[in-house]
């Protein structure tokens, strides 16, 4: 067998992410935002309706506010005629016209919809159809009332919520503060976009990658540039990174010429440190998870593709509680066929990049070449991937699987 | 039958839009960002790599470089034995150390992993596999080629975009102009969020909806804040919003006390003005759709659900193309079972809310009280939505329906 390039033991995803949570001391800070500015934060607390909406009974026709007794037996044939009124009150047989969203005038408790009336000279009204109490009204609190919850603590606020936050009178609203995610790249054959590269050198590219994950999730990257492969240089980083930020986060370095750079650096800044290297998946197999006093540390391979695949599996989940979700965010998934069958390792969790097309109404999931893995055009060229399970060494042509999508299917023209 | 309340006829959405489309004159304007700023923009025009990618051939491995034809033959039980060096070329039976990423050094033309070979001293080494040329190589443009498109005009930028365009030198990336879009609410029984409303008075809060709506959709939402019912007043700010914006969008006032106040005041400001008014879908029947010299106008109904169906019908694609994109991006999509009917207007295109939930592989959609139609709630209590066609009388219950989502999908904890 292969030796695992200096890894005794791999382990699973699902004990890393646990073990390493354990060791951490998170606690969701809480800030007051305008609600024009809450597109996408993550609810604080439970939101609580302070008033009734609607706050009072209103018409949810245009038509006339009327007492429903008085339109007992009313047909096409035999309509009942009423006295129209501009009055406040509605008094027995008498109707007054509202519009959709009108208040109800006293009195009155159903609506009849203008279509079924008939106008008579200047103040008669026919009406042609019996009404129940409440008909065509939309009741107090019926939207939401007060002391009912509008949104849980944990919801990420989309334009609804706002619509429904401000409609109950809130013009501020308490979300979780985007946790600071410090971001370090570390690496000698590196070179900052915007210089000159040596003739061995490739540019720097992990970050920007990182720096818009972490903002896509609502976190707050702070990017901390570029490191050499010297123990001391990044150590001094990290602690920076743990001084000004929430967590930290590094691209390269795990396994350079054949040292553990970045881990090292990381012990020698405080404890525990390092709490497992080495993870039973594909991609990603050489990232590390620390903690330094209850602070995370994420360690991601330089391979641009296993820290996409690094960041999914443990930042992503670890921001999310962070933002205070009671669980990971999903992200959306479709259910697609496998074009080709793609064999997995027994034991490792398999990240599988695929393209997902839909064509009529059948969805496809086409592998994108896992040659070239750390060839970051594999997730330019792909839209979503599948996760393969430790238990199974791959999925077979034709199996249904599951995408967690993070661009759009591509529709493909019918020939129909 | 019922009158359409006021309309003589409703057109199918598909026309309306085509009818209206035809009268705009939208031109995409480009503008050069830094690419740290390029996360959710769109492509402006063909990105295509200036360089290889890799720009120079590589190790795939932790390993040595070699010539492969020194391999021929060997075996773990008879290993080939070559000479370590660390000078710049690899001549015949010679070797030298690479790490993953590393260039392949001149004169070797495949990389043999550390864990096939074994060291002898110290400057043997044991190779117990043969190789073929190129083993372990990540060739020169293997990721992306030079002159290759490396995303497409049209594209909305990702981290990974943005993490290969890095790679390749990019430090800015020419995308579409933010299309500014004015924001207008009409209605005297509305009240500013934050003010004391009168006692038949609500709070406005669909301002803050659109601004959201348009923001998530890369465009720039200007606030152009609440108009009373008066004609003239909102025919100038109108004109204001034709003045400083790409298209002006406005809430309330399609059918005022009977009266088309918005329609009207569009019309007041010139040519050709309203287009279509009076949609064939629910909600947002009262939807009116407008240019002016070119600039789209679209006026939606007060009503808050009928306000977002309004924008989702018109608003997101007309944004899509002024970001220059092909067609109109897609929601994600879930095939979920119904999980009760639901019947609708035959000739109407009906969008029903629905709540998608997921209990071990099974998606459910349950439709959100159509009750209270107007209620913004339904919004928040929903996920996504069910398009029904208009040669449709409804969906039956367990009807497999794709809905179109807004939020995740809600995880019901499953017995097992």
């Amino acid at each position: 067998m292969a030796r695992l390039k200096g890894f005794q033991k791999l382990t699973r995803v699902d004990e890393t992410l646990e073990t390493w949570l354990r060791a951490l001391q998170l606690d969701v800070r809480t800030v007051s935002v305008p609600l024009h500015e809450g597109l996408n934060r993550v609810l604080a607390e439970d939101a609580t309706a302070q008033m009734d909406l609607p706050k009072f009974d209103r018409s949810a026709v245009d038509g006339y506010a009327l007492k429903s007794e008085d339109t007992t037996g009313a047909t096409q044939f035999k309509p009942v005629t009423l006295t129209t009124t501009d009055s406040a009150e509605v008094g027995a047989k008498q109707a007054r016209q509202v519009w959709t969203g009108n208040p109800i005038p006293q009195g009155a408790d159903a609506v009849v919809m203008i279509e079924n009336t008939r106008k008579r000279g200047d103040a008669q009204l026919e009406v042609s159809v019996p009404l129940a109490p409440g008909a065509n009204m939309s009741r107090k609190g019926e939207d939401i009332q007060k002391g009912e919850v509008a949104a849980k603590a944990g919801t990420r606020l989309n334009p609804y919520h706002l619509g429904l936050l401000t409609a109950l009178g809130n013009t501020s609203v308490k979300v979780a503060e985007k946790p600071r995610i410090a971001i370090i790249a570390t690496g000698n054959e590196l070179a900052e976009a915007g210089t000159t590269p040596a003739a061995n050198q490739i540019f720097e590219s992990n970050r920007i990658m990182l720096l818009a994950m972490c903002r896509e999730l609502g976190a707050e990257p702070v990017d901390l540039g570029l490191a050499k492969d010297d123990l001391e240089e990044i150590a001094e980083i990290i602690k920076k990174g743990l001084r000004e930020c929430d967590a930290v986060l590094t691209t390269g370095g795990t396994s350079v010429g054949g040292l553990d750079l970045v881990p090292d650096a990381v012990n020698a800044t405080g404890k525990p440190g390092v709490i497992v290297h080495g993870i039973a998946m594909r991609p990603a197999m050489p990232t590390a998870l620390a903690a330094i006093d209850g602070k995370p540390v994420m360690i991601l391979s330089g391979n641009p593709v296993a820290a996409v695949f690094g960041f999914e599996a443990f930042a992503r989940p670890l921001i999310c509680r962070m933002l205070g979700m009671p669980r990971e965010e999903p992200r959306p998934t479709v259910k697609a066929a496998m074009t080709r069958q793609v064999a997995t390792a027994l034991g490792r969790r398999t990240f599988v990049r695929v393209l997902v097309t839909q064509k009529n109404s059948g969805f496809m999931a086409e592998p994108v070449s896992t040659r070239g893995s750390g060839a970051i055009s594999t997730m330019t060229r792909s839209n979503g991937y599948v996760v393969v399970p430790e238990n199974r060494e791959g999925v077979a042509e034709g199996e249904l699987v599951e995408v967690r999508m993070f661009g759009p299917v591509e529709v493909v023209n019918a020939d129909v």
